[in-house]
């Protein structure tokens, strides 16, 4: 069995439970807890020298990191992935642009105001107008592209959708409004009507 | 004839001139000359709302941005990507792990210190310990990989080496000193020895 080397609260470790669970693929979780530091350790360093979950170990005790890389090495050849090699290098394309535009704001700003403390934030508070203004510049391309179609990649629901949803669905913990923007609101219901949907808190 | 939308000088637009000539791809080429802001003007945003290049123009008229989902577009299934499962996804694991931990502060070292006057650097100046301190984190990760391996995924040359070796091999324009990589050092030298490889500055 796969073993998913993760963190409840993380976004990028919620898409790979996501899509697992919309796969069927078990998985085995094995969790670093918030802030104990222990991705940053020699023992796991040698199986990530990155230093951060999720991490996938297969069976034969091989590694893998990045969500990204997780979720097309769980997708490929199923239905969360387009059939076709546009479609694919679509999901691709919005799997980084979440990578570099969105998750850089969205989910730092989440992860300082909701889970560190007051006093940790204050170090950080100069930063909060520039994490709003790159995190709705990143919604507002979302908004744009899903005003006029459902799904991000191959008209399909899709590793693409997976890696969007992760941070955006809990994007006001980090002080982004939603209400901003009904078209990317339409699509997170659409994703949470998924028959094997989970939530981010659900336990495995 | 696929086109691509690029700027001569960024290290992601060379990553896709590289790959192409690798695979006896022609391209047309449309050049956005640096600073001038017309990626992010309405004809361009109608094409790719995020406003950035590299993007690839397919014969059909459709668009493809992102340096890392044009890169799988033209190598899947070519000697560029690994033909295994677990391969592909490693290959994916470091373009993921460039966009994110790399290039935001190796490439954007680069453009402050060599293309921007000194009068724009001057705003950015308090942030260059902090991009050569992530910079150099990553440099290590690829150091500590490649210490035991000559490519970074299936034991071969492939867009995984191609996306790194873009803003790698031009980090001492943003102040790295690639001198204490020599594990690093040596794998430039690999990629510069491919037969088809073309230099950032070459004319296509």
């Amino acid at each position: 069995m796969l073993t998913l080397h993760q963190m409840q609260e993380s976004g990028n470790c919620y898409k790979v439970r996501l899509a697992a669970r919309e796969l069927g693929i078990p998985l085995r979780l094995k969790e670093y807890p918030f802030g104990a530091g222990k991705t940053r350790m020699p023992e796991f360093l040698a199986k990530n020298p990155n230093g951060r979950v999720p991490m996938l170990e297969l069976d034969d005790g091989q590694f893998l990191p990045e969500s990204g890389a997780i979720l097309f090495y769980l997708a490929e050849g199923s239905r969360l992935l387009p059939s076709d090699k546009l479609g694919r290098a679509q999901a691709l394309q919005w799997m980084f642009f979440e990578q570099y535009e969105h998750e850089p704001y969205v989910a730092v700003a989440r992860r300082w105001l909701k889970f560190e403390t007051k006093q940790a934030l204050a170090a950080k508070q100069h930063l909060v107008p520039e994490w709003h203004a790159k995190g709705n510049a990143a919604l507002g391309v979302m908004e744009s592209h899903l005003a006029k179609r459902d799904w991000f990649a191959g008209g399909q629901y899709s590793i693409a959708d997976i890696a969007l949803y992760g941070y955006t669905h809990a994007a006001e913990d980090g002080g982004f409004d939603l209400a901003r923007y009904p078209a990317i609101s339409s699509w997170l219901k659409r994703v949470a009507a998924q028959p094997n949907y989970i939530t981010l808190d659900e336990s495995w």
